[in-house]
């Protein structure tokens, strides 16, 4: 991992860009963080295009820290500056298409789409563990907040790291990846936007109800896909207080 | 409205036991509470029986007291030491005969056992609103928590001074009062225990999909019936310091 920039907001968080071999990667840690009191870390999912999401994710990762959070995140493969991945984008016109048309999304358009996707991006997480866990200003255990929610469910059912995750359901998870959900056993709150026009409710309902963990809640807001309101942010940090620390 | 009883707890919070004509109730208030300082109130929703729901009516009450909040009580017609109601009595044991034999609960049981439950204990929660409100050390906006939820939803329709309520989807709704429900426009938490073997999950989300509210957020947790989590009182504190404050 080389670090790449770095600035500091307000003397209370420090944030730095790296890069992991070719993926870019931006982690940001609370002013109190050090060897002997080191910050439990939050991975920050995201739809993809880290330069696009920055503002969203910036906001996260300072609210987090405020509470005493490192927080990193990874751009996507094929998002953002990374090279593009051809089956990926063409899944995703085909997706737009249907969508578009109005039509019902085929299950092997979701396949082809978020499949490789998790294929790929989920050990290029667990790398990025590897690496920033092993800062001596971080340590503890690990959550993990946002989306893609499959890259989610995976893992937390591959990587015993993640003690607990926010999930927001607002993708399309493939059917066989309901499967890996009801292996799932860590602690999970899942954000559900009700009206969210890019998201089937009753699936999103049919996969809280699937997750194999104990301790789940849900949390449904009115609105669309981006208009999770500000005060999950403090639900978020209240989950991962009890579950983190 | 006379007071019966008097009891303190920690020095923070002062109970008194009343009755308001023949309705027993109890009011807690916090020790900051004064004429130039009046505290909020919250009324808090049972199911019916003040001596069998009172330690789980105190727990809530004294959490919201130490957040600032008053809180009030008062017994459901035909329950705990009073009269009981012939007919209300008879469409109880006609929906347990019915839950017992694993048979679908026909709407005219719900309709004959909440209807007038609800057309009883509405004006009576606003007589109680009425004369708690008329306490130098009450004031403010006035919060609803709990159930019935039938009662919750027509006090929050009919009654201006409820500011915003905490609603347990936890019991039967009569089909006219989910086109009661359309027309609530007061910032609503619900509070869903997914597994909850009284109740109709599918029921509780349409209910939730109606309520007319434009800020309305849905709470669904694991366990049945009595098994709301603790973290959730600090929600619905936080909730009423968003609407209350």
């Amino acid at each position: 991992m080389d670090f790449t920039s770095e600035q500091r907001f307000d003397d209370s968080v420090l944030e730095r860009e790296f890069t992991l071999g070719e993926i870019p990667g931006i982690l940001w840690t609370p002013a109190s963080a050090s060897a002997s009191a080191p910050a439990p870390l939050i991975l920050l999912g995201h739809p993809g295009g880290l330069p696009k999401m920055y503002p969203r994710l910036v906001a996260r990762a300072r609210h987090s820290a405020a509470e005493g959070y490192a927080a990193a995140t990874i751009e996507l493969p094929g998002s953002g500056d990374r090279p593009r991945l051809a089956a990926v984008d063409e899944a995703r016109a085909d997706l737009r298409r249907a969508l578009a048309a109005g039509e019902p999304v085929d299950d092997e358009i979701v396949d082809r789409l978020i499949l490789p996707l998790v294929d790929k991006a989920v050990p290029e997480w667990r790398a990025t563990l590897d690496a920033v866990g092993s800062l001596p200003e971080i340590g503890g255990p690990v959550g993990f907040a946002g989306g893609v929610i499959a890259i989610g469910i995976r893992l937390a059912l591959v990587e015993p790291r993640i003690a607990a995750a926010v999930l927001f359901a607002g993708s399309f998870v493939p059917r066989t990846m309901v499967e890996e959900a009801r292996k799932v056993t860590i602690p999970l709150l899942v954000l559900l936007q009700w009206d969210d026009e890019g998201n089937d409710r009753q699936l999103a309902l049919d996969l809280f109800d699937a997750f194999g963990s104990k301790e789940k809640t849900l949390h449904a807001n009115m609105g669309g896909h981006t208009g999770v309101p500000q005060f999950e942010g403090d639900a978020g940090n209240r989950f991962f207080a009890r579950h983190l620390k």
